[in-house]
C-alpha cells in the first residue's frame, strides 16, 4: 500500500506525529499546514511541502485532514484553492477531524460529485495516541472504502471500527463525548455534594468505584479531583467544543438530550470563567463556584 | 461475637437473605416485620419472632433496620412502641435501609441521647449480593463502633467502607446513585442519538467502551437496551427514589446538582409513564419518547 501517496492537511499537535508515523511507514506524504514551521519539520522528517490544499489533493491519492472544527474543514474544502478543486476520480478524502455529521454528509455528498470517495475518522487518544499509533477511530462511510483503506488507518490507529455509512464517525464521536461528560459532571456534582456533606473524599470514591458506578472518571480523574488538580489531559475548551457539535446533531436529527445540555452549559462555564485551558474533570470548579465559596474541595 | 443477639426489622427482599446469612453465621437472631409471613419464615431457619420494634431493641445488642424509605425509618424508630423505646446504654443501631443523610444525623442524635450508637450502612449489590453476603456496605459512625461490628457487617458484604461521620453512609450511596443516574442517561441520549443519526448502535458501543467513556452502563446495559430489554436488575423507581434523597441532600448540604436534577426528572417520567418496575436502564424509553414515535431503538 506504500506506494500510494498522501496528502495531509493539518499538521497540530494531532495530525504532526499522525503524518510522522505515515513516513516511518514508508508512505509519500505530501503535508499542508497554515502556518510553514510545522511544514518546514514534515519536510525535514522526509515529507514534501504542499502549496495550497488544492495542490497536496492533485498530488495525493488519499487526502487526510486533522483540523479544528467544521468551519476550517468546509473552508479547506471548498476554498477556490481547497481540497476539492484538487479532487479527481479514485481521489479519497479522509476526515479525522471531528465536525458536525451533518456537514460531514454534506462534504462526502460534494467529494461525491467529483468522482471521489470520503470516510470520515475522527479520533481519540490523545497527543499520546497520536505519537505511538495508539488512536481509536471511528469511521463512516462505505465498507469497501473503508476495507481498501484499513491499512493506511492502522499506521495511526490501534483500534479501528466501522460505525456506518457517512456521518457515522463524527455520530460516534459525538457518543463518546456525551458519556465522558455525564461521568465527569456526574462525578463532580457527587465530589462536591460528598465534601459539603462532611465525608471522606477518597472513602466514598473507594467505595463506589467497584460497583453500577464504576467508570472512567472515576478510576482516572476522581483522585487528582479531590486535589484540586486539572492539568490537562484533555482541555475542557475541546470538550465544550465537541459537546456543541453533539447538541448541534441532536438538533439536526431530532433527538433530544436534556442531560447533555446541562453538561454543555457547565462547560460553557469553564470558558467563561478562564478555565478552558483546564483538564475536562475541571467542570468540578463550576461545581464548587454555584455552592459558594466555601465549597472547595481541595 | 456470636455470642451477641441481633435484633433485625424489615425482613424483605434484601433483609431476609441478610437476617439468613446471620443465622446460618451462629448469631441469634429477633425478626421482626409489619407483615408476619416472612417472620414465619425466618422462625423456620431458627430464628426468634420479635413483637414490635420496641421488643426486638429490648432483646438485642444489635438492632438492624432493612427498610424502603426515610418515613418509614423514622415511624419505626419514633413509634411509641419503636426503636427507641427499647434503646439502653450500649444497643448498636446499624441502618442499612438507603435514606436520607440528614435524617440519619437526626436519628444518630436521638439514639446517642438513649446512650446507644447508631451506624448508617446502606447497600448496594441487589438481591443476588443479600443472598451471597457480598454487598458492599457504605458506613457512617465513630470508628470504634464501625470497627466493633466490622465482623457482623463482614457475615452480609465483601466491601466494607468507612465513609465518615454519622450520615457520610447515605451520602456515599447517594453519590453512587447520582453517578450510576448519570452513566444511565448519558448512555440512553447518545444511543438514542446514534440511532436516529443512522449509526450501527453496536459498533458505537464497541468503538466508545474502551476509551475515555468506558463504563459499567456500557459494559453491562448497552447491549440489552439496544435490543429494547429492560428486566430488572435494578428498579427505575428505586433509582429515582435515591435520586430524590440525593437532591433533597443537596439542598440541606447546599450543593447545586443541575445535572443529576434532570436524570431525577427522567426517572421521574418513568414512573408517571407506568415504567417503574423495569430496570433503571429503561430510562432510555423516556429519551425515546421525547425524539417522537418513530424513534424507537430496538
Amino acid at each position: 500500500m506504500s506506494d500510494r501517496t498522501i496528502g495531509f492537511i493539518g499538521l497540530g499537535i494531532m495530525g504532526a506525529p499522525m503524518a510522522k508515523n505515515l513516513l516511518d511507514a514508508g508512505y509519500d506524504v505530501v503535508g499542508y499546514n497554515r502556518s510553514q514551521e510545522p511544514v518546514d519539520e514534515h519536510v525535514e522528517s522526509g515529507g514534501e511541502r504542499g502549496d495550497s490544499p488544492q495542490d497536496v489533493a492533485e498530488r495525493g491519492d488519499v487526502v487526510i485532514t486533522c483540523l479544528p472544527d467544521s468551519p476550517v474543514v468546509e473552508d479547506v474544502l471548498r476554498r477556490d484553492d481547497g481540497v476539492l478543486a484538487g479532487v479527481s476520480a479514485g481521489t479519497v478524502l479522509i476526515d479525522m477531524s471531528t465536525i458536525s455529521p451533518t456537514v460531514t454528509e454534506d462534504l462526502a455528498g460534494e467529494v461525491n460529485e467529483r468522482g471521489g470517495e470520503m470516510l470520515d475518522a475522527p479520533i481519540s487518544g490523545g497527543e499520546e495516541g497520536a505519537i505511538e499509533g495508539s488512536l481509536s477511530i471511528m469511521v463512516g462511510g462505505e465498507e469497501s472504502v473503508v476495507e481498501n483503506n484499513r491499512e493506511l488507518l492502522e499506521v495511526m490507529g490501534e483500534t479501528i471500527t466501522h460505525c456506518g455509512p457517512s456521518g457515522a464517525g463524527q455520530t460516534t464521536k459525538a457518543c463518546n463525548q456525551i458519556v465522558v461528560a455525564a461521568q465527569m459532571v456526574g462525578v463532580s456534582e457527587a465530589l462536591v455534594f460528598a465534601n459539603q456533606a462532611g465525608a471522606d473524599l477518597k472513602s466514598v470514591v473507594d467505595a463506589i468505584s467497584g460497583g453500577a458506578a464504576g467508570c472512567w472518571t472515576l478510576d482516572n480523574r476522581a483522585p487528582s479531583m479531590i486535589e484540586g488538580e486539572f492539568d490537562p489531559g484533555f482541555f475542557a475548551s475541546y470538550q465544550y467544543k465537541d459537546l456543541r457539535i453533539a447538541m448541534d446533531a441532536g438538533e439536526d436529527f431530532g433527538s433530544p438530550m436534556a442531560q447533555t445540555a446541562v453538561a454543555h452549559e457547565l462547560y460553557k462555564a469553564m470558558e467563561t470563567t478562564g478555565r478552558g485551558k483546564d483538564d475536562n474533570s475541571g467542570v468540578m470548579q463550576v461545581i464548587e463556584d454555584l455552592a459558594g465559596e466555601e465549597a472547595r474541595v481541595e
